[in-house]
């Protein structure tokens, strides 16, 4: 007799593995499928190595910037194969620990690749042959893996997405980074520190399009200082390998000024980065059958409660809310939350941080002064410069700002630029979701010195339009 | 004609000046007597130099960890010389900065020493003569200076307080630190990873006394493994200097094991670092003729209203309720909020952040297990330990735990030790002031990867008797 279980999820990613461990761990019955590895993107080709990369790289620019004040000097050299495989080796730990803790839980793991066959009924086919499980609630978390686009398309050659970027046996001398969002531009800070000559190429015309134009601005300003050749504002026609080498041809009518005559331009690195954007896992799954639609480049449709299709529910990258690890976490505690009975009214993400990790950072939660001009809303804005701060110039890293967006005498949204300003990301999500006050901000005790200071300093200074 | 000031602050540190500043932005009459320098012990010679020597010296801890794990080698030089005097630019700006501040605020600044003369009235010493300065409303914020004790009287040669060791102007080559506290512990790190060997002395069994034991243990055992010696449980009879170096006389009777025979222990280095606590800087200010009473030390008792007298209000360190700049600053907004009649009801603190500085950090935050246990509450702890910590992880930097106390359900108490640790201190505030329950962790969007998912871990462990 076959099993039925009460939860069956597809993808151990962020959302997918949080659901399983959640459920199981509250006595639901819960089997989990994965095509390739737990963990997920983010573990084993996003967020988790590229932190490797940086942290194990930020000595470099700690010691940059103290010798830029000439209080030190010396000389850092980091192992690029050694990083490697210590970054393989803790992804590798991860994800064994992963699986230790589901099969703690009683969770039953099933590798392969799943397809609903018919309502409640998921085929997967393994290394072993088919198998069919039987589901109450479904859990659809299957991701998404790197965008390509016509002329864009990776060869893992000399042209990488992001995942083959990663599994690079040896830093390129020059990088071609095509796209100037967040993926494109922590991995390039990495390239950068171990040596790479960096190249950024975007259709728009700044990078971390998505930010506050000043939050722009001032990354743009300090990767400049760092030597980054910038190309924005330009079309891409194609980029292929050729002689070994990452050839790169812009669209002849793009060029803008640089780009000379009518005749098409060529960038030539050791390398290229194709950092274009993700694209969700969502075909073959067979969802068609129960109901469940798409949209956009294929994200999965979702109500209020995060469900696709009865009894189907949709967390994560492919249901195109929001593509962050902890986002899908969130949404799939919201799911078990429901399936217990626990979770009252509609799915709420609350602020959503959204993080730059390098060195400059950047910060970003709830509404941004933009966003708000552009629904016709009125804000205020408020904003400190870091080089007030005490513990920005102990670091001596100084260039950066908080900003803060204020409607109706409430925080809404803040932002931010410069050396950790990461590590304000929970309190300032914390704070706009309390939708402080001025004078809240003033009540409250931070301590001193910290950078959070910057943060009541931002909340504190006189406000004005935006 | 006397002008009669609103408010007159004594003491420009961060208390006082803080208060001048919101005093005078919202239109009160205010002046601002300082005997030394603007910004107090904690700019001038306290936690900002501090910060800046722990700044400007992170690299070689970065690159120590990245040097352990095989990924990184080199050699980092920080010169001392240019290092004391980057810290002496920044903080003659920074004082120059407050001075305009005060100045731009129509603030007095006087100069000099200040002595209550007679109700409403204070006399000030200054270098052009006697002044006489009449207020409504008198701020006491005189803060406090480092302690010493018969046998252990700094002699400004090679037995320093803090505000000596600061100033030097060559890092010695051994250093005996007096004291185990945050003050000593900060400095010695400074001092170790500029190349002194360190032995730390104290009459307690442990270090940093007034934290959770295990946090405690925890930084010994990391300080331990940077070669640093500890002599600890041992009374100090005297420490002086003799031929140019520092001696350290141990009590015979507490030598413990390692004391041997009877006869008193010397420990000799180049330098001793007296770290023994503060003490208020209440002694000659006329304040007994107000009816001002001392407790302690020569702390000024205050009522629920930091009044200490009628019409003179005391905060910061000399009230000898928590001996932190921030919790200084945060006593001076409520003052003026009540001069301004904003202040509704008594003072009340919140949570109050305590901080060591370095790598490792700790944090403190609200009520430890200890202090509910020897009143008699029952509480429950929840953990995690650092090394399952993505980011911590990546900084090759993952000895340390978060642990939560818990009374009824609720979030009462965080303390961390661990690298970066305090990048947490903000956000734990807030959860100990919201009074989170294991549910409200749950459903809160932590930003993956970030060290703060320490803090969702642990206040999502399962619980145990403390």
């Amino acid at each position: 007799m076959t099993t039925t279980y009460d939860l069956l999820v597809l993808g151990g990613g962020p959302g997918g593995f949080d659901a399983a461990v959640e459920a199981a761990a509250a006595g639901l019955r819960t089997a989990l499928v994965e095509t390739a590895d737990l963990g997920g993107a983010c573990l084993n080709c996003g967020c988790i190595p590229t932190k490797l990369w940086l942290g194990a790289t930020c000595v470099i620019e700690e010691l940059a910037a103290q010798t830029k004040v000439r209080v030190a000097s010396g000389e850092v050299r980091v192992d690029f194969a050694a990083l490697q495989a210590r970054k393989d080796r803790h992804i590798a730990a991860t994800r064994k620990a992963m699986g230790q803790r589901l099969a703690a839980l009683g969770v039953d793991l099933v590798a392969g690749r799943g397809r609903v066959a018919e309502p409640h009924v998921l085929e997967v086919k393994t290394a072993e042959g088919s198998r069919t499980l039987k589901f109450r609630k479904l859990l659809v978390a299957t991701g998404s893996r790197p965008a390509s686009f016509p002329g864009l398309t990776p060869d893992g050659k000399r042209v990488l997405d992001s995942t083959g970027f990663l599994a690079l046996p040896q830093m390129p001398k020059s990088l071609l980074v095509v796209g100037g969002g967040f993926i494109g531009l922590e991995m390039a800070q990495a390239a950068h520190r171990l040596g790479a000559k960096i190249t950024v190429v975007d259709a728009l015309p700044r990078i971390a399009g998505p930010e506050d134009p000043e939050v722009s601005k001032a990354l743009e300003s300090v990767f400049k200082r760092l030597g980054w050749d910038f190309r924005l504002g330009v079309k891409v026609a194609s980029v292929a390998t050729q002689d070994d080498c990452a050839v790169l041809t812009l669209d002849g009518e793009s060029g803008g000024e640089s780009g000379g005559e009518s005749g098409s331009e060529e960038l030539v690195a050791d390398c290229a980065l194709v950092a274009v954007g993700r694209r969700p896992n969502s075909a073959d799954l067979g969802l068609e059958s129960l109901g469940v639609t798409l949209y956009g480049p294929g994200y999965i449709s979702t109500d209020e409660n995060l469900l696709a299709a009865p009894d189907v529910y949709a967390v994560g990258d492919v249901n195109g809310r929001m593509l962050l690890a902890h986002a899908a976490s969130h949404q799939a505690h919201y799911v078990v939350q429901r399936l217990l009975d626990r979770a009252r009214g509609p799915y709420e993400s609350g602020p959503v941080p959204s993080i730059l990790y390098g060195a400059p950072e950047v910060l970003r939660v709830g509404l941004m002064a933009g966003e708000a001009k552009a629904k016709g809303e009125s804000v205020l804005v408020s904003r400190t410069q870091l080089i007030a701060n005490p513990i920005a110039q102990a670091h001596a890293a100084t260039q950066g700002f908080v900003k803060c967006v204020w409607r109706e005498g409430r925080v809404v949204g803040i932002t931010a630029v410069g050396a950790d300003v990461s590590r304000l990301a929970v309190t300032a999500a914390l704070i706009v979701r309390a939708g402080w006050t001025r004078e809240d901000a003033a009540g409250f005790m931070f301590p001193h010195p910290t950078l959070d200071e910057s943060l009541k300093a931002a909340l504190l200074a006189d406000k004005e339009a935006a």
